[in-house]
């Protein structure tokens, strides 16, 4: 298979839809980012690494740092954790408050926002410098020390993510934060302003498709079964209350970010990265969706 | 690998489990299946097969049965079926009416009961002679003619399934049902009370592992992209409000019913069946979800 | 106060809002009243009474029923009653199921469709002929003994009624209705289609503004404290999810129907009843509403 | 009638019960409180007031400060207040955040936390020096300059109070707050800080008994009708989710608080305060419910 040929045809195919997503406004500096951009990479555990248009540009990753904090978490906490965040699809949006009620704090997974709040809770629990450390290991993954935080877009957060912060007090109020709210809040506002490029992401993730060594560097960042529990998360719970589609259409487990961004991981192959700031009514990637449907599609692999 | 002495081992290892769960009690008939039943079968699409306990054994296969309904509807209404019955987890217990009001009728996917009830209707839209031809086509699927429902169980059904009754009619006031409500019961009814041992279920759903042949007969019975479909669902919706510690743990897509019985696929490799009665609290067979995780931890072979 | 004339300015100041409520539609008999008809009357304890309008023409009685029955209820089953219902106001639609599903098959009050279904079931228990002795009771209160069923209304609720059927099958599944649920169904749709003037329902609650005493007959339908209990029941449960909005402007306890119908109380003065077959968004009578306000504005006397 | 008799047969009756609640705990200040402490008082329009117990002991008032504030808004804003929060019943616990999700941000009433979030909003928009405001209207309805906050209540609040908190940032991110979450939330625990006996809640009340006139200074604080819509907003949401038990037992508008107050409202007559801490499961004093309940039975006076 010609991948570099089916990646062009692909940016070309999705390009009429790089108009009709929203691109996400409730933080200023992600409303100016262009909405006609795209980007995609695939890099396989061979080796091999394809791209096609923005593959090259940094984006707000956001909820794409929820894969990097669950690592560090089932690394520190081992089977602790689930005792503190489940590992069912919530079928509800990412930030909703109910269903946190009904379970009386415990939130359905590490990948929505109540979630990964307490994985970020867990992570301050065992390390001084967690906020850092956590970008640091990024930067490992993929061998670029200038990763870094957007601080704007972090500050940003801060002044106007309202509904996070009231996630934030809702699980202190269970007693499911150990560190006081606002301190949790700062890492994890900090986690999502990352800036990366698809090129970059491909690499940070694609342990997860080679069962759990870092092609970059060698190193074991997680046990062959840990990376089948990581993936599996992805599956069921990556892309907010569309999960079901997303796994009918791509059939690849991935986790999205409001900035646009979505990685998939396909196990023993290849991690994909995508690139498209405008998204869909569930706050996935609209083009991006596209483009990794058209690729499982186009190429006949998928999980499934 | 040795498949046979695998499946010896899970089953010493389950054995402890056999009393721990919960035999289905709501229909006299399932209440009085002996909890220490325990079979199981691997059956590759190489056309090997390996099976132990009590493989041979039918059991009412119930929830199991609607892998066969939404296989007929996909076939029979196309992308129409989805303007009815949605694609996502629902993230509630199967026979929870609560997101149906709040959703206006549509069901969230076809393996949840109302789901299953809608995807029925559609078959009872399309042919005279619905309840049979479903029986039919799995009897043809495993080439066994003697397959056939188990008239006490669907009986008891009719009358004591006071909350699938319920169901029915609260579609029906959405008009998402075309078809009296009783009357869909009565086919839903019939089909769940299908008998089947673990060896006819493996040989039914192994086109799921084939890119849509079935094996036995060389008959297409979806394309390799309806296939790809048809597992997403099972991944994501498959297994009750458990889809997510189901994946984790087993990592394969799968559909269990209240009989105790439950199917998984690994694509392009083999279907699998176990069957022990007692049940986890989620309705999944207690032993059997174990069997599926061993399995797949043995052979280190899952979708992830 | 000269009450006859405030009646006369209440029907001029709604008669513009006559064409603005919606026809119940979802039963053809109910359907095809005219929405210009408007009546009232209001019946003191001290004997007088004063009507305008469509006073004397027979309506659909519907929810209004529900008074009767639980008053019947309370008689035969005590506070044993209170196990199986509840007395809160549910603060969603009277036909929802929600609720019940949370609060396992135990309705929030006598006054929402769930929690009559209970009360008719109550009654199912303790008597041979409860449809019949339902009408019966009413006919003495008022003494016409032509008040009877309109069978072609509890027909049409038969036919069309799936929402209250779900709910019927939905409470026989958490156990809480003793008999068949359509046995159930059909005495409730029978009482439902009960029709009444405003003259006769004024009559016929006329003993909750007096201790419990029936007026025309001197029997002591219910001691004082049950009044007391029925006429907060009204006020807190008796407006389906307006009841907080109704309790502002109207400040009376009151039982509303679909048919268009308002029964209210004043207790030691009086009772009212009006219809006007034009429904708000809340089911309730919208000229009716507005009527009852007015009146309680006018005159300066409600419970407040 | 005796009504002083009637007071000290109520004392005696419920004794046993005041070891039977439990004292709020979440806030220490108040978890100190003696849990035998009752006090309690009826104050007639007319001039007459009846006390016993430790009616002259001074508790925080929190939840029944909602009364002050909201009649403070509804003179501020005017029926625009209506446009921000609902006049409905609940149905929920006084605390939820899940009917808030659904609604998007708009509270059913003003007499849940959510709803006097909003209340104390619209008051800073309105007035610089809110807090103190709030304070001296009460000081002045009961003549007693020394009425003040618990500064230490007010503070554990604000150190321990992570639902309000969460509640105001969920507020704020719907935009139904305009003032920072920070800012009204220690305006709302002044409020609910402010410490006062029965006898002065009881005057301080007064004018809703009263038409809208405090009898102490002959001040009209507001105007009849709006006396009847407060009235019914205390009657059908005044007392967390148990309002319609409470109606149906004690027949009164009334507003209780978690420090072990409730308040109640004979129009025309009366007011009473009862105050013991011990609470029952939705948060009302248990005793100070029996309590008002023995006094409407034995004197045969409710609004119903």
């Amino acid at each position: 298979m010609d991948i570099q040929q089916i990646l062009e045809d692909i940016q070309a195919e999705v390009r009429p839809l790089l108009d009709q997503g929203r691109v996400a406004s409730y933080i200023p500096e992600l409303a100016v980012v262009p909405g006609d951009k795209f980007g995609m990479v695939v890099r396989t555990v061979d080796g091999a690494s394809y791209a096609v248009g923005d593959a090259g540009e940094r984006f707000s990753i956001q909820s794409i740092s929820k894969i990097f904090t669950l690592t560090m978490a089932m690394q520190l906490a081992g089977d602790d954790l689930w005792k503190r965040v489940g590992r069912e699809p919530s079928g509800n949006p990412f930030n909703s408050l109910v269903q946190l009620e009904y379970e009386n704090g415990k939130p359905r997974n590490p990948f929505i926002n109540a979630g990964a709040l307490v994985v970020t809770d867990v992570i301050l629990g065992h390390l001084d410098n967690a906020t850092e450390t956590v970008r640091d290991i990024v930067r490992g993954l993929c061998d670029k020390d200038d990763i870094d935080f957007d601080l704007a877009v972090a500050g940003s957060e801060q002044a106007t993510g309202h509904r996070n912060k009231a996630m934030a007090y809702f699980l202190k109020s269970f007693n499911n934060l150990d560190n006081q709210p606002e301190r949790v809040l700062d890492a994890y506002f900090h986690h999502c302003s990352l800036a990366m490029t698809c090129l970059e992401l491909c690499e940070a993730v694609l342990f997860l498709a080679n069962n759990g060594v870092a092609p970059l560097s060698g190193d074991l960042v997680m046990t062959g079964n840990q990376v089948k529990y990581v993936n599996s998360l992805l599956l069921t719970c990556g892309t907010y209350d569309a999960v079901g589609d997303f796994a009918y259409r791509v059939g690849l487990p991935a986790k999205s970010g409001v900035g646009g961004g979505i990685v998939a991981i396909m196990p023993g192959q290849f991690s994909a990265c995508v690139w498209s700031p405008g998204l869909d009514a569930s706050g996935n990637s609209l083009a991006g969706s596209k483009a990794l449907e058209l690729f499982t599609t186009k190429t006949g692999v998928s999980v499934f």
